[in-house]
């Protein structure tokens, strides 16, 4: 493998949000897009927009842009989801039902294709395309269907030993619904997603739009805001 | 109100990491936090730390560092969530009902005070503390209450609507779980809530960090990895 600079963490964090805004673009049928637009619509530079994306490997043509097609392959390719990618899920429950028929698993380059539940009660029965299934399973399917990736959707209290035989079985990382922190070997890529986080966010958002409005009613003020909705 | 410096919008993002891990570490018994400990854990430098938290108006004491709970309190003050915000579910789907019992909105100052659904079949219904309610009591029930923030949590086809019907009744802010992008008039902030991405952050994890590892074990390469599971 050729050397090549680490990608910094803040870097890596885009790269979902340009994959998205891309994907949105190409859907509208935009072909090219500078670096300029990318940034308008992200709330970042078109210098921070450039460095990333050359951090990442990736160069634009001057006074065109990047093809749009290109970037995204390149951005898939780089996380891994240009193939399709199966992934399992432990916990049948609300958030494992919502995931199961959450569409856009499938656009980016994900297939649900085991789904694992400690209630027996839950065993055997169909949600969607798929059929729960005992923990007692899980090694074996895990395994035998190559999954690298697993979802833990469980209440909190079961969550630990959720992800541990999701690592057993030989994940590689661990998406982790439940809100309960996990302690896994090193090595493990855990990703923690916090519902209420997105709340706080939104909710701050709306307080820095009401400041800026308050702001800008007042004729002293020159600047303009930098922050807005999504 | 005093001239104040526009946040801007990475700082802004970065807001919900602070409160997240600070909470980690009040947690813990933790009573102050240097800028290095907090940018060690969330992978920013210490400066980065410093300059967002000077233009969020918060400074530390050389030496010492930040106290945790004054930190929190005034966080949680510019976020808003400093008192119970009460926030309103549209759809009482699988997201809905696992919104509904996720404990973790409460700690950051959120209560659901109410949930609708368009279908007569689901109103009614107990989930958890709150009944199920129709969409015609939506905007009579959202201005009693005085709800600020709505959450869409519909299949993406009834998003649009859901969330004018929020709006109509005075919402300032939306948070969207449809996969489905939503126009608003300007002045309503919207935060959407894309599952998938998440999944996409994770497969790039564990594509860097199998990276990382192929250079590691390579004698040539000198750099130390910068991105590591969260």
């Amino acid at each position: 493998m050729p050397p090549r600079p680490a990608i910094p963490r803040p870097t890596a964090a885009r790269v979902s949000l340009y994959l998205r805004e891309l994907e949105v673009r190409l859907d509208r049928g935009q072909i090219t897009v500078r670096s300029r637009e990318l940034g308008d619509s992200l709330g970042f530079t078109d210098a921070q927009i450039r460095k990333d994306l050359r951090l990442l490997g990736l160069s634009g043509h001057p006074g065109v842009g990047y093809g749009i097609r290109d970037l995204l392959g390149r951005l898939r390719r780089l996380c891994g989801t240009d193939h399709e990618c199966p992934v399992a899920i432990v916990g049948a429950g609300n958030i494992g039902r919502a995931l199961l028929s959450y569409g856009r698993f499938e656009t980016e380059g994900f297939r649900i294709a085991a789904v694992f539940d400690a209630d027996e009660a839950k065993v055997g029965e169909r949600l969607g395309r798929s059929t729960v299934r005992s923990m007692s399973e899980l090694r074996d399917r895990v395994q035998r269907l190559g999954i690298r990736i697993g979802i833990v959707a469980t209440p909190p209290e079961s969550a630990q030993e959720a992800a541990e035989r999701l690592v057993e079985a030989g994940v590689d990382g661990i998406l982790n619904f439940a809100p309960r922190r996990l302690e896994l070997p090193t090595g493990i890529s855990v990703t923690e997603v916090d519902l209420s986080m997105s709340l706080v966010n939104l909710s701050l958002q709306i307080a820095l739009s009401r400041m800026n409005r308050v702001e800008q009613a007042a004729p002293r003020t020159k600047r303009s805001p930098r922050t807005r909705p999504a």
